[in-house]
């Protein structure tokens, strides 16, 4: 055992950051346009009407640099936040590494990830706007069941369509969204006409994170402005609510007396990433630093590494506006391994503009190597990972490894976005040498480019 | 919604207490003696220490007031300690009671409950004394997964015997405790007389935690010394590693410039009772005040309101010690209605004194209420708690209701041990009407009785 087992940086309540951090006007080239489905033009604030409240609207479309945060929001963010920041001394031993291993840990709140920072807001400004139901998806049940608690909090009805495949094999995300009290169905259903026309064509599909999207946005769009829609990644809100991660973290390497040379995170829709990584690329901008932002995606979607940055859906059916992105084409449907999250076609449009001005990088990693690094990292920090997360720690034992070889005593600082206490049967198939690596084939993701729409 | 919608106290790692509280000396009466299982004479600690290191066999009977928390267990103790205390307001405000309520929250521990606390002190000392390998018992999967973890820490192989309905119900306790590397039996198994013995007699038993101790004390008593043995409650030395929690608490209740009326806990084994609520008898006792203690059980495992106090053995065989407890009789096999925690047929000797002594007050409540609570909570503070918990917040309620209806404005503290997030079949079948209440039949302790040892 190293002498000092390790250290955490703790955040009293009142030095938690009173604002989020909008990265839109500190972006070297403006991002492109969100184009309406229909016309292919600009959309503006009233075209997204029909699915958000105002408030959030007018965040998606902000130039300011910094939008405080309302204050029934920060009351409850209190109740987990500030998260602490972890020196994962007992992992750098047993990498054996020079390489200095930092942790924010956004397993802490009450549903064990990152998605309640937004979800929480989400609920704050429906709820201002009058807003009584809100229909969103989910994939492996994070996001599903924060949105659910944000609901219970502030009196707002929540309807979730749920991922086929992570309705049968995650049971329990989709209990703990019924003890918060919301209505969840496996998608695609029957209850809209996007489900009966995926259905029609395979009525054994296993459904998709494109196909639930189509299904909530459905009911929101078609109720005549009862019910509004709510989203958990890919939308400039919602990265500039998960940036509290990072404006937290810059407090707390300081008080470590220490910086990132690189900072890492996985990324699917992109905002767990996003939020640790954005107020970190504010300082490397305004402060001409060097560091490093790395991705971490799976091979089995591999929009970053393997997409195309073009103009896409976000959902299957084609209903959500058209947002320039990585995409690995809106017809995807990832291969049924295992139902982990990381598994939308596309990107979001801030994390994919950023990758293409070379600000950041990324790289895919194949499961197994996935779950043995959530294995060694609970051995020696006692927290089992989200798989999720995971993929952050494969690439961080990829860079701590470098370290080893080259003698470099690099400081590396990692988002790890939630536990994996609802991800026990994937770590089962990992311990029972159950799984097997999977790229996603090059051939599928030309083909899918076939189905991009021209704008 | 409340204007305030809860408020967090936090310690500083630095003002995290150096010692825990051994309440021994401060008894008002000795406890009675633990006797040989063979002699039936007042055991000494060589008798223990085929099972025990020496370090915790002294802790077992230490009269010191405060014994000294290791540095490596400190630091470790860090990595989610002090853990918070809430105010429940919002809670408050759903109960519409004018009572003060708080919640002591021991869920941020890596494996979700209190468990760890005294894991990973038994750990050190085991590592201290050169041991390589332990054996211990689980039943709903929290104290195993926290000696699994412990194990991994200090570089000791763990063998787990989990309580076979357990096995079977909770599937990822059990994959837990893999993931830290430990190796885990479904008890009764082959692998010991005990198992053997007590399959013989009901081939398809599905065990209960008093047949799970015997199988892991006799691996560890018939090793020859190279395995010790470990138990995650009832023995003074557990309790001992739980006051970290009543200490922190009395630290952040003065924080709130507050004192509780009542103190609340569930009580299985009893060392999550007692580690609330131990600093606070001390407090009581030196100070003069009129506390309540009011442990909270099951009316299927009923050991503190319908078990007699009498000499009984710690495990079904007849291998442990007898210890003069509150007790249903070792043979006790729990109904298997949901593989829930607190089903142990006997309570800590020490927490069966003090209730004895009129100082720890019990109540017993069924499982639809428990669970209702649960939910109620959920909504309310997000967290979702673990069954164990609710059965402390089923009290909870209990008491806020008569504050509302006498308009009293009680302060009332309780211990939420962990989270629930292993435990979403229960809410599952509590949301699907599936649970039934269950009282656990007086004949049935009667005839049990008549099984006590003669001492």
């Amino acid at each position: 055992m190293p002498d000092k087992l390790h250290t955490k940086y703790v955040l009293d309540e009142r030095e938690m950051p009173r604002a989020w951090y909008n990265i839109i006007p500190d972006l070297p080239h403006p991002l492109a346009p969100v184009l309406h489905p229909g016309t292919r033009q600009p959309v503006g604030p009233d075209d997204l009407a029909p699915l958000f409240p105002m408030g959030l609207i007018l965040q998606e479309v902000s130039t300011e640099r910094y939008i405080e945060i309302p204050e029934p929001v920060r009351q409850i963010y209190t109740q987990w936040r500030p998260s602490p920041l972890y020196r994962a001394r007992q992992l750098e031993q047993a990498l054996d590494t020079p390489a200095r291993i930092y942790y924010k840990y956004e397993g802490v709140s009450p549903v064990g990830s990152h998605k309640p920072n937004t979800a929480v807001a989400q609920a704050y400004y429906n709820q201002q706007a009058g807003v009584k139901k809100i229909s969103t998806e989910t994939g492996a049940g994070q996001w599903g069941s924060s949105m659910a608690m944000a609901g219970a909090f502030f009196g707002i009805e929540v309807e979730v369509f749920m991922v086929k495949i992570s309705y049968q094999q995650k049971p329990f995300r989709r209990s703990m969204m019924q003890a918060y009290g919301a209505t969840v169905h496996a998608s695609p259903t029957n209850l809209t006409q996007a489900g009966r026309s995926i259905l029609a064509q395979d009525p054994d599909g296993l459904g998709s994170l494109g196909t639930a999207i189509s299904e909530a946005v459905e009911v929101a769009a078609s109720s005549g402005g009862t019910i509004k829609y709510a989203l958990g990644s890919v939308l400039n809100h919602v990265l500039l609510h998960q940036t509290i991660v990072g404006e937290e973290t810059l407090l707390q390497m300081a008080q470590a007396d220490d910086y990132p040379d690189v900072v890492i995170g996985c990324a699917g829709g992109g905002s767990n990433m996003a939020g640790l990584a954005f107020p970190f690329i504010r300082e490397r901008l305004n402060r001409g630093l060097n560091t490093r932002f790395l991705a971490a995606e799976p091979t089995a979607c591999p929009s970053l590494t393997k997409g195309v940055y073009a103009y896409d859906f976000g959902d299957t059916v084609g209903m959500t506006p058209l947002m320039k992105m990585h995409t690995l084409g809106h017809d995807f449907v990832p291969p049924g391994i295992h139902a982990g999250g990381l598994r939308y076609h596309g990107m979001a449009p801030m994390v994919s503009h950023l990758h293409q001005l070379g600000l950041l990088e990324a790289r895919s990693v194949m499961q197994t190597e996935v779950f043995e690094s959530g294995i060694s990292f609970s051995r020696s920090e006692g927290i089992i990972p989200a798989p999720e997360s995971n993929h952050a720690i494969a690439v961080v034992r990829q860079l701590a490894e470098d370290c080893k070889q080259s003698g470099d005593e690099k400081t590396i600082l990692f988002n790890l976005s939630g536990h994996g206490h609802f991800d026990m049967a994937s770590y089962d198939n990992y311990l029972d040498g159950k799984l097997e690596d999977f790229a996603y084939p090059e051939e599928k993701i030309k083909e899918a480019m076939k189905t991009l729409p021209k704008v």
